[in-house]
């Protein structure tokens, strides 16, 4: 009756990054939960055989003119960053190693990673500027970088990444609600009309 | 001030097919012509080294699911043809054909093409079925069919298609209004916006 939205994005896609900031709002209009699941790209694209879109000719060059349009469109702040994409194995373990603890921080620290990527530009790949966004909301700094190296912490970001693979998840944002998936942002208001409707 | 749209589509794609829906009466509202013009995906992507899409693993499956929702979402009849996707040199010279002797009569011929692939799964790939078509909307089938292996009109399909492709469209539908691009029957929203405001 009220299944979560499983959310599955890339600290590294700026339409993930759109579609996060947008999520939980929507979602709490028809009274959904969503599950926030990171996810590493370079993973996926590895079984896959793609490419990220930045390396591809010609759509690699319109997908930065659309990156910077279309947050103009969500109405976020925005810039490519220098360096782009990054791998996300940092950002992605401290994830989860919050989320275990507290799940509305966990996404507030996901949002303000995604923020000091695409609006601060800063280079959230690097352990210690990911440990400094999460001391920043009072996350315990040394606490998390221990976290990055922790068996544990390392095995639950594999298993989900894996999970996400095998569930047939190929880009981000991805979105399965009640089983139907949807891929890109700018399927938003395909999804609103499901969470409106049901299905349709 | 008021250029007209440039509208690229390919013949076997359902996007393409969506957009052509919508993208006269979107542009008439704020008193812009539509210029169409069918492409070849198959030589952008042999230039490109692009795939058709529903060859790609994962991506593919979602892709068919993806268009039958989104032809709900636009309200269009729809389903995955048997011969999919298709070569469409034949109703893209018939209608550059077309085109040069009733500019109006074109568009209602690519609209009847696309509803002939997509919701009756004719296969317009056929000379003969392309053929069929047009006569229905009294479009001279003999001279048609004799057209389709005219010189001019081959080199004028040829050179509309290599234009098309220096100037970096790389997928349909493809958008080009006052210089920005726009690649995605998911963009019309923007383009609209465009429209509307001028450039945001």
């Amino acid at each position: 009756m009220t299944n979560p939205i499983d959310f599955y994005f890339d600290f590294s896609s700026p339409y993930g990054y759109f579609a996060a900031a947008k999520i939980d709002t929507l979602a709490a209009r028809y009274a959904r939960r969503v599950n926030w699941r990171p996810l590493l790209l370079g993973a996926v694209f590895k079984v896959n055989g793609q490419q990220p879109l930045p390396t591809i000719p010609l759509k690699g060059s319109y997908a930065k003119h659309d990156m910077l349009r279309s947050a103009r469109w969500f109405g976020l702040p925005f810039k490519i960053p220098t360096k782009f994409p990054i791998g996300t194995i940092a950002p992605c373990r401290a994830f989860y190693w919050v989320q275990d603890q507290d799940d509305t921080l966990a996404k507030k620290f996901a949002l303000a990673l995604y923020h000091a990527y695409f609006a601060e530009d800063r280079d959230i790949s690097n352990p210690e500027v990911t440990g400094n966004v999460a001391a920043k909301l009072g996350i315990d700094k040394a606490a998390l970088t221990a976290a990055l190296n922790d068996t544990a912490v390392k095995e639950r970001t594999k298993n989900e990444v894996d999970a996400a693979i095998e569930r047939g998840v190929f880009g981000s944002p991805y979105m399965v609600i009640d089983g139907e998936p949807f891929w890109g942002a700018d399927r938003l208001d395909q999804l609103e009309r499901w969470l409106d409707k049901g299905p349709w």
